[in-house]
């Protein structure tokens, strides 16, 4: 696989059109997938520079499963892919968007659409449901745990 | 300040109502703003446990600078301070996503509504500007560096 671009400076990196992410000191860089079609947040997750390359030479979504510590291509169990439609990368290039289609019924393992499905009330600090009942059953669709 | 609630098992993390976030190795999680109105994603940065408390108190986006190693509360130079309508989390509760309403002309510091203004196009891996002018003169905004 290609290399991605020696990082310029401060305005290159800004203002330039060269693609050149940056890993932190773990070899990661933060990724949020976005529903495409609903613009909902669907999930933050990390990526190697592995798991980037192969994001775009399949069109899916591959992260770095920090727990598992390996390469992750997300959907390969459940079937629940999330087809890239767009990748963005921010000022400094040190964090990604994707928008992505998500295949299947949701992109949360615990069987929602998307995994931030509980909002923070405040002052309380007590979390309160945006996504209370499940969309698929997750022990059918990902195996029993 | 309070502190936050110890984090249960992984049922009460998932399924809980109370907001128990998990920081990693730094004390961090990453908090990805997004446009309460437009729904277009702002920026994505870190807080730490006080910068987070300090969100909460305030109802406006107060992040850890981890280039300058301090709290950096959005807006204290420039004035385009981030209201918080809403702070999500996640399943497993190591990350927000803040609605905010973002005050002035733009949250990135180079001019722009948001950081991420530029799309990845593939598989060239060049970069294309999806907000090409800036809204505001960052050097007036925020003093020439």
């Amino acid at each position: 696989m290609a290399t991605f671009p020696t990082r310029g400076d401060k305005k290159e990196i800004e203002e330039g059109s060269d693609f050149a992410p940056k890993f932190d000191a773990d070899g990661l860089i933060p990724a949020m997938a976005i529903d495409a079609e609903t613009r909902e947040p669907l999930m933050l997750a990390y990526m190697n520079e592995e798991s980037l390359k192969l994001t775009l030479e399949k069109g899916e979504a591959v992260y770095w499963s920090r727990s598992r510590q390996e390469i992750w291509h997300k959907g390969a169990t459940s079937g629940h892919v999330q087809k890239i439609r767009e990748i963005r990368t921010d000022c400094d290039q040190d964090a990604l968007v994707l928008y992505v289609d998500q295949i299947g019924e949701g992109a949360c393992h615990t069987g929602r659409s998307g995994c931030f499905y509980r909002r923070v009330d405040l002052p309380e600090t007590q979390l309160s449901f945006t996504e209370e009942g499940r969309r698929f059953d997750p022990d059918a669709v990902y195996g029993k745990k």
